[in-house]
């Protein structure tokens, strides 16, 4: 009887283990995720490697929206990904942390590989790398350049210097807060 | 004078190999990354977690010339991450492999958690989570609804069936290709 007892058991158990195992089958196969044909994707970053630390805001409205809520000057970073200037560019200023330091702590910041429609956006034209400011006041800082009067707002890797200094110059708001 | 030598030559080698130490240790802390002080993030996808495995448009202006030249309909989907309807339409929509593979092969993808200047994005008011089929004309198919009088671009987790019809439904074009 004993012996019975024991292999009934046993017996018990082993279906358990198939069910969860069956049911740990189906649950599996129903959350598998999408996969596109040509492999998986690496999620594309908002950041696009200008720095994976930022809050990058997503849009120009986004980002005026923030800009004015927070009283922070909005630094808006136009490239392209097939721009060696702008790849360039993007390797300095990601791996320099006083840019980085400044940014987190004192500004919004949006970087887009697509033009706006709003024309103060590209005063001087519309090419990449491009770097403009925004004051909270709504205000594009026209006024604050690089070193190239034919591309007022373009920045090589040998100017991170001078965008360091302007971005101090961004951060003096045109109306200070009373 | 043999053990001199030996001795000298383990000397210089200690020497090289601190050498080596030193510049290593001033390599790392140059490159080291900017980490801030509330502590490393995770850095944001453009998905947000509606299908990382899709490619999703930063802008709607990117959006509108990649529907355009690619002669595929855009969706646009507006939600909010702190929007209980939006995050529970989220985990149905990102799960859902039919959803996810007509995106990827048929559609242009677009989600928004600010709104955009254009008021053809909002028929009926600006609500989320909202969703808006864009013809590669680019004219808002205002005549794709959900299952809402009220609210006619709003999809609950249990309209998903409806979500796929009218994905066909945008897949048909207003003007064929000649």
């Amino acid at each position: 009887l004993r012996s019975d007892q024991s292999e009934t058991r046993t017996s018990l158990r082993m279906k358990a283990v198939l069910s969860v195992v069956l049911v740990l089958v189906v649950i599996s196969s129903t959350i598998a995720k999408y996969i596109p044909k040509s492999g998986k994707r690496i999620p594309q970053t908002l950041s696009r490697g200008w720095g994976d630390q930022l809050i990058w805001a997503q849009t120009y409205e986004e980002a005026l929206y923030w800009s004015r809520s927070r009283n922070k000057p909005l630094m808006v970073l136009f490239h392209l990904e097939d721009c060696p200037h702008s790849q360039a560019l993007k390797k300095v200023f990601s791996e320099n942390n006083e840019i980085q330091k400044i940014l987190d702590e004192d500004f919004i910041v949006l970087n887009l590989v697509y033009e706006t429609t709003d024309k103060h956006l590209s005063p001087d034209g519309q090419y990449v790398p491009r770097i403009l400011f925004v004051d909270p006041s709504m205000t594009v800082r026209a006024d604050i350049n690089g070193r190239y009067s034919n591309r007022m707002y373009a920045y090589e890797t040998g100017d991170i210097n001078l965008l360091i200094s302007n971005m101090q110059k961004a951060k003096k708001l045109l109306k200070a807060e009373l």
